[in-house]
């Protein structure tokens, strides 16, 4: 059997979600359709990790075994020819039997947009969550920084997460804020924060950006956020924050190379 | 009475175009219906042009006779919880009883973007028409410099225009290719071209991208736009390019000030 790894990118606008679940509609589900379609034999993906319903990926690693003879440059062409127009196979190459697109995820990064403006980018709506009371970014940065680190997440997890452990290492948690230039009226933030981590738990990005909201709105102080972390309670922070806003941005694979 | 001028953004992909029609769903129609509802009287409104099915708009411009009392500042806001998530007002003000956004328009601008590249990007797929052979962007650039001035464009419009002169005057024609960056496999150029003119005939900017995409394809030369236009025949030109990668950019108005 080949073991055949793939890059997609997705909007997340009309799935539940990546996992297939009981109520179908999901990334895997149409994905394995297609490609169970295309090589003729039932395909089982494995995904970098789930997302979940409305969150997009710009970069969803998945893997699959088949005893398909396509050659690796076909896959892409033939599997988008029975996608629909919201998710995209952008590349596909061949690798060792032991490669697993999740066990082997070395980083994660995530990225959440938001408007911060008057009004919403009308072409963007479904992919940055807008706020319209200006932000503090210098109190978000602030509060970022608690972040950094080895830390044990489950203030800022769901309280649903089944994982054993809550314990997560982010690399990186950068907020950038660019003016908004191209918009009609020439008003407004555009704010992207980007984790990179070696895992994330259920909701964990989502309820660390509506606490920072909180925040940037002054409903909380920078340093809440190490109280927060301290607690170990999910209901010492904020709300889980809307999921459009949400991409899966991409992910880093040391063992065989990095893709791109 | 009073004269009302709005600036709205939609995104064209779900509608019949600008104009009321028989058919119905058109933008003009959600807008008017939206109006009527708020002022509860009815509502006609003035654009400042037509766009085609599935063209969209940064920046149009719209202006209606009201006896409303509703002030100018509350407008955008009210009419936005009134008009569907794909069409929304940014801007509006009073203007003097002679404004009339189609007459009093001096200079519109037309942006058509096109991805040319392997692989569309899933989240701009409704706003970019995705071309995948390599286009030579200098050919593209010496053909556009024949379109400036003034010209009659009779070869690049429908041959359904009706309008009794199509001379018209182009102010400036530019294309601008960026490398992509973004996509996760760093691939491709976004090729953006830019016509600024004292007005548009029907079809216009969709058959000068077409023909000029044929140009940079290499199956005709940069020097044929000038025969084409020489021409006076539509059946000299190239083909009318797919509506979604075209957006009505910006609109300006000379006698009451510029609007931003």
């Amino acid at each position: 059997m080949r073991n055949i790894r793939m890059i997609i990118s997705y909007d997340g606008t009309s799935y539940n979600g990546f996992q297939s679940q009981p109520n179908g509609n999901t990334i895997q589900d149409r994905l394995e359709h297609a490609l169970s379609r295309l090589t003729g034999e039932p395909v089982k993906i494995i995904g970098s990790g789930r997302t979940d319903a409305g969150v997009h990926a710009r970069k969803q690693v998945v893997n699959f075994s088949t005893s398909s003879r396509i050659p690796t440059e076909k896959w892409t062409k033939a599997l988008n020819s029975l996608l629909p127009e919201d998710i995209l196979a952008v590349y596909a190459d061949e690798v060792p039997e032991y490669f697993h697109a999740r066990k082997c995820a070395k980083m994660k990064t995530y990225r959440y947009t938001i408007r911060n403006s008057c009004y919403p980018d009308i072409f963007r709506r479904h992919f940055e969550y807008h706020h319209y009371t200006p932000l503090d970014h210098a109190a978000m940065r602030r509060a970022l920084a608690y972040l950094v680190g080895t830390h044990d997440f489950t203030s800022l997890c769901s309280a649903r997460s089944t994982q054993e452990s809550h314990v997560r290492t982010l690399f990186r948690a950068e907020l950038t804020a660019v003016p908004i230039m191209d918009d009609p009226i020439r008003e407004g933030t555009l704010i992207t924060i980007d984790l990179t981590g070696n895992g994330f738990l259920y909701n964990m990005v989502r309820i660390i950006v509506g606490t920072l909201i909180q925040i940037g709105e002054g409903k909380r102080t920078s340093e809440s956020m190490g109280l927060i972390l301290a607690g170990k309670d999910r209901s010492l922070a904020g709300p889980t924050a809307m999921a459009h806003g949400l991409t899966l941005w991409d992910i880093k694979y040391d063992e065989i190379g990095d893709i791109t």
